[in-house]
């Protein structure tokens, strides 16, 4: 199978890595709008071929992957259903409602399916890439009814195999799910990172007190803004909703602490070590 | 040398284990108010010998490490104190200006020297003890003046060859820091799995859409609240201080979103992102 790759960052490379490793795809050929990030995959040896012959690298191929941050997506991806004729064509995006409003209407349309491997690190470009990256985590893959059966089938098989769990949700079950599971802990990952920043100006006591809590927690604020911009903007109802709720729940810690009242914040700490049924 | 450790979960279990694998320590002798810890630690390996006589148990030491929460500790210490005459005492608590207080005028506070090692997880009890959980990692010392020199030498070769790094600070600021390093990170953690918890109730999509985003920066809230609620009342100060500037810049990041200041949100990532500068 040829595939064509269009965005070479942490998510677009990890999967030219995985899919060649399991002998996937025989042909991976690249694209990116950043040249030096065009060269460095190749160097890598992450794709066999770059170009920025877009309609052409979409002939060729039997799967075009669409792995550019969520702003490009709503251009890039109606661009590449353009040149579709048999081709099975994938994003791997963040957010779903607005991408497939997007291309609701394209002639094309049953050839794209839209899928989001819940899978990342705060890391991004191509030397971001990572073998194992998928394995074992979960494929999303929204409003499957959209897109004709075997284009479905396809994907399923295809990342079935890296192996990952495939999970079928409508887009906005989609956006509501990641708000709270991934971007709502970006955000408040950024804001502490702020905080600490702001306010704590001694950094040289940060880098030696910091423990393991503190880097788990504050890691995800190294993540690019390209990336996470978008994502905000596309789903900012989910996202401002459950921001609302997490302020709202640090209030009250705060008033509850500020009160003095240890019997109540005790229960809410045995409330939130519920998790544990959740987190493995 | 003959260490006394009262208190037998993560951090007293785990300095237990290393003190014995390097050598440092050869009779081990356990308490713990909790029977079933003191069996289960003896059961484990971590100690030589549990006893509930304190006052004997501290006459054998050389060293006696408590290893209790914070709440207990203001009593525990004192008491330990009282019967110290050669012997070196260490705390190994989170926060200091409190405890400080409490042992000031003790005629023994010479022997006493306050430390914090800077490690944990978010696991608890006797179970939750593991090797090398203190290497590599920062030792703060605080308020050394106030201990006996061959106190604080010897704490200090002791931590150095587990190995740790040795920080010296005082009390105040030693809170103020952890406040921003360590405490901030459970409530916020805390926030977050309520906020999920309470917001998302079909538990089976989180379990399925959780990656390793969300996995890092919710697992602190696995944390026991007879740990972290003495920690909040006795860093009470300082807490709120750096709560009330976490959601003000919360607030302001979500401000932005609602008004659709995308420019402006770009700009506060990139700021953020510069903990990369912090944290490796």
């Amino acid at each position: 199978m040829i595939v064509t790759i269009i965005g070479l960052g942490l998510i677009g490379g990890s999967l030219a890595i995985s899919l060649k490793e399991k002998g996937l795809a025989n042909h991976i050929i690249g694209l990116d709008r950043n040249l030096e990030n065009l060269l460095k995959a190749h160097e890598l040896g992450l794709i066999d071929e770059g170009t920025n012959d877009l309609a052409a690298a979409v002939r060729r191929a039997d799967l075009v992957v669409v792995a550019v941050p969520m702003d490009s997506m709503l251009t890039v991806l109606p661009q590449v259903l353009d040149g579709v004729e048999r081709q099975v064509v994938i994003d791997v995006g963040s957010t779903k409602s607005m991408l497939l409003a997007a291309v609701a209407g394209h002639p094309q349309r049953g050839r794209f399916v839209a899928v989001h491997p819940m899978a990342g690190t705060e890391y991004s470009g191509p030397e971001a890439a990572v073998p194992e990256l998928f394995t074992d985590k979960t494929l999303v893959i929204c409003d499957a009814e959209q897109s004709d059966a075997d284009a479905v089938n396809l994907v399923q098989n295809l990342f079935e195999q890296l192996p990952m769990t495939i999970e079928y949700l409508d887009a906005a079950a989609h956006d509501l799910h990641t708000a709270y599971v991934s971007h709502i802990s970006h955000i408040t990952s950024f804001a502490l990172a702020l905080t600490v920043l702001e306010k704590e100006k001694e950094e040289q006591q940060i880098f030696a007190l910091a423990s393991g809590g503190f880097a788990s927690t504050v890691r995800l604020a190294k993540s690019s803004p390209d990336m996470w911009v978008p994502i905000f903007r596309q789903n900012r109802v989910n996202v401002l909703d459950v921001l609302d709720e997490h302020i709202k729940q640090l209030q009250h810690l705060r008033h509850l602490i500020a009160t003095e009242d240890y019997p109540a914040v005790y229960q809410r700490i045995e409330q939130a070590n519920l998790i544990r049924k959740i987190l493995k």
